[in-house]
């Protein structure tokens, strides 16, 4: 099985998460678009994941909420930008729990055959929040829900 | 008459433009979100533009259109991801002759009395398209606009 690997070179504005998943572009392009697998490999296995907006078009809303054992909530949302099936996502990203500070993020499908190379890059407003969000913790939980996408991968 | 300050560090994904502005915050906030003050002011003077598209809320969409005297048109659009008045805009910007190209504009509006400091910082995917929109000679462009801004705040 194949890892994520991130880049997150010093001072820079930056995120590159690469990964590749071993399905057609399709069958992943559909699984980052469809509000019903969302759930299934969105976040960390020890939080669970409801869609509570998914409208997956220019200008259309996303929000998903995430609620620990204890029934601690984590919203995020973030308006989508371009939807260009099966080969690219752009959108904005955004955690209510610290709000005001947004990104951009851009989701990349490279057809390999019975492959995909996904290519998840965030841009942040500043160096301090992208700094912020490595800080957070970030790349076990980024880790964590890619291998539940994987897997999820292997059931479509 | 202040002028423009746009700091674009080598090797980075940022624009930052910056100006102090002679007008109250909520003056200078409103003549960024109305619909009706845009066409006075936004881009250089050899183009007119029509706001095709401007709904200013999380979630909504922007679209101007800019016309040469030749009757050729540049399209632009956006949606906006936060909105606070009076002291903050965050909306992606992408130019449709460039379709694929997206950035995240971050608006800031810092009160100083019967002055407003604007800074205006652009985060870019990567960091060829921040040097595209350099090379494409875009800092008389928003200089030019900048000083129409100016000039229309006189008169609010």
């Amino acid at each position: 099985m194949t890892s994520l690997n991130l880049v997150a070179e010093p001072g820079m504005h930056s995120i590159v998460l690469t990964r590749e998943f071993n399905a057609p572009r399709e069958v992943v392009f559909k699984a980052f678009t469809d509000a019903t697998l969302v759930p299934k490999w969105w976040g960390p296995r020890y939080l669970t994941t409801k869609v509570d907006a998914m409208d997956v078009k220019f200008g259309g809303v996303w929000r998903y909420v995430q609620r620990d054992a204890d029934g601690n909530e984590y919203a995020f949302r973030g308006v989508y930008h371009q939807i260009t099936a099966p080969e690219r996502l752009v959108f904005t990203f955004e955690f209510e729990g610290m709000p005001g500070h947004v990104l951009l993020e851009t989701v990349m499908l490279e057809d390999r055959g019975d492959k995909t190379l996904v290519t998840d890059t965030s841009i942040f407003q500043s160096i301090e929040d992208r700094d912020g969000m490595i800080a957070s913790g970030m790349e076990g939980g980024a880790a964590d829900s890619w291998d539940r996408f994987a897997e999820l991968l292997a059931t479509l």
